[in-house]
């Protein structure tokens, strides 16, 4: 059960929170919107994985297994991409360019003065434009925010993976839109 | 100098990327405002607080230095209420509860997981709600995203304390919605 009484304890993980507090869950969806589906030279699948990395670094279950669903919704995989996702994409047909951003955003996940200039110049060198380094950098900041507020409110989150990929089809496809 | 080619190099911290990306600028200045301002049962200057806290503990010095300087503002307090709040506020006049609700949010600022229902049950028997807990949580999470994403981007902030105590008037008593 959550630290707090919602107002629908059924509702998993931020899902909960979202309609606890409307206020705040306006820019945290806007946020989300736009990090993972708006405009960019990332696809929405590579942007999904660095969130659901991040998200298992932080060791935040319902995070992980829900963005790592979007980003097979979206890559057309099936649910064998969100244990891959937490083994490091090993079978994974990820550009170089992926994974050195995927990097960066891991050394963001443990502290912002983590990143190195070496960290920055690998991925520049992979063809990494200055925007996608700046989206990374902030994606992996906000989901150790999106983590720390499921985690830090004691939220339920489903156990298995395969309950997460319905979820999955509609964050890719419908958006972060509504609450 | 910052990872990324800023638009205005002079512009420190996360003003600077807040003018780089105007598309995630507008719901993270949304979120702050909401958060920091917004109607709450806790005062501005506790939540500033909170927040300032939050980026000590990140190691964030621009956040840091700016939030307390903001709380200064709030409280009609001095320059020296931004080491106070390094050392955990021994000297200042603040309630147990807000002392209560600051161990949560520094529990979060380790990781969500930290927070133990113990942690939640001293500050509720000293008469924090669940609306109060709930934003606690949020502002501690939501810093441990702006922290990251001021620190991974390498931004320059100013040194000296007294060179935030005019941004933390403007951040009081105008707010969090330009960028």
């Amino acid at each position: 059960m959550a630290h707090i009484k919602l107002l629908n304890e059924e509702l998993p993980g931020i899902v909960g929170l979202l309609n606890y507090s409307p206020a705040t869950a306006q820019p945290l969806l806007l946020l989300a919107e736009t990090l993972l589906r708006g405009p960019s030279t990332l696809t929405s699948g590579e942007r999904e994985i660095i969130a659901a990395s991040v998200s298992y670094r932080n060791q935040c279950h319902f995070c992980h297994t829900s963005h790592a669903a979007a980003a097979a919704a979206h890559l057309n995989a099936g649910v064998g991409l969100i244990d891959e996702i937490k083994a490091g994409l090993p079978n994974t047909d990820v550009s170089d360019k992926l994974r050195a951003l995927l990097n960066i955003a891991h050394q963001v996940q443990g502290s912002g003065k983590n990143v190195k200039e070496t960290d920055i110049k690998a991925a520049r060198d992979l063809g990494a434009t200055d925007k996608e380094i700046h989206d990374t950098v902030l994606i992996a900041a906000a989901f150790c925010m999106y983590n720390r507020y499921v985690d830090g409110l004691g939220t339920w989150a489903p156990a298995e993976n395969e309950a997460y990929m319905e979820m999955g089809k509609q964050l890719a496809h419908i958006g972060y839109g509504k609450s």
